[in-house]
């Protein structure tokens, strides 16, 4: 993989500059050679069902999108609209802690696409899935 | 298209039951005879980006989520886990309420698939998408 | 919808051009206000098991690829380069000819989206998805 | 990962029972503790464009479709049903032989993950994706 074009540090910074960011809790804790690691705190609001208690799948396409677009930045340099995502549904997360990973699978001069996984604290597979970025805006 | 499962007030109260639902504020303002109709306010929370002012692509997502679920519900009778979702982002949204729309594309005894879009107030195109559905547990 | 940026018959010409579509057979059969139809002689190859005869899965996602390609070309004046595809499949498809739909979902001037369904000669909806498509080369 | 539940011979075996696998002349080339590896030869008919002489998407989508559904064959013993897919296009396949790798994301009782990737010859991505599958039907 090629070299950083982010820090750890500038990767927080910017992903906490965002509201619904700040609303999530999220933090980047990881900046390994081809991953990006965050953790993403459990809060009541993100229920979809008072009794059953799991998180909601837009909580999980939103972690899935943003972790992928920081993978983006962490190699390209900035952060990038999205064109699109995919994301599946593997098992419900039931009041935790989440954890995700993501990283590049193709860093393109028009677009690039990037794949994330979300986990439970434990490791287990919650969601995965992949987003497509418009990376015509970053300069050479 | 076949008749609805549920009514309008039926649909209205489960989706206010869940918890990240009333933070989006979401509500089901209208079942036609083939679409589900929704209005989102905008929350300051929303944005991903403190200037540019835009809502979050996890919003959208979740909204695809959301209305591609409750129209299988409106038709099947259920709301039923999401095994995966596609997202596509035309345009920013910019500090602005939102209406949904979904329908069925296919409704299948083990899995069923539903689309949905995202418009602004104007009735410009936001998001669009589909979601895949488990609906073996739905009962004939 | 915008108006025509090519006809039934450049949509034709330009289609049979290519060898695979050849070996498929494809027809573009009609040019609505909004859609584009094409018709997809069923041919022995295509069967993914000898017995149980259905149609292979990757032919119902060519036809989706290249049905909403063909409807960008219809608005745009252009066959684009694919960015990514989603397809869900709802049916089996034994050893029938098939009638493809596609059109546009947003033109968009540095992407696009169009949408696809694939149906029997009964109408019963076999395949359907969407694309994503580069138009960054299309001139105004 | 856990152990196979079907031999190099016999996923070659069934894959070459399809009549568009033979039209492909698709050879399942190895299996590992986690990948299944597969080898199709460039044919002159899977060109969409009979000047640049690209290979159609469509056969790179069967290709992910395919290589994603004997990754759930390879762990979990049949060839299933597929759901749906999403395939990403990174760089155009230029009259070359194709090499696919695909593993499994998450095998469940009711539905499965796979993920695949094709490459030339020389070990550049051109294309990458997912499918969900229906594994209900295996018994444990």
């Amino acid at each position: 993989m090629a070299e950083h074009k982010a820090t750890l540090a500038e990767l927080n910074e910017r992903i906490k500059m965002g509201p619904y960011h700040q609303w999530l809790g999220v933090e980047v804790t990881d900046l390994t050679e081809d991953e990006v690691v965050f953790r993403i705190p459990f809060r009541e609001e993100m229920m979809v069902h008072p009794e059953r208690q799991y998180t909601h799948g837009g909580i999980l396409a939103t972690i899935i999108d943003m972790a992928a677009d920081y993978a983006i930045m962490a190699w390209a340099g900035m952060a990038v609209p999205t064109i699109d995502i995919r994301v599946d549904y593997h098992r419900a997360a039931i009041k935790c802690d989440m954890i995700a990973k993501a990283r590049i699978v193709k860093l393109g001069r028009v677009y690039s696409t990037a794949e994330a996984e979300v986990y439970d604290p434990d490791g287990k597979l919650l969601a995965s899935g992949r987003g497509t970025f418009l990376t015509n805006v970053i300069k050479d």
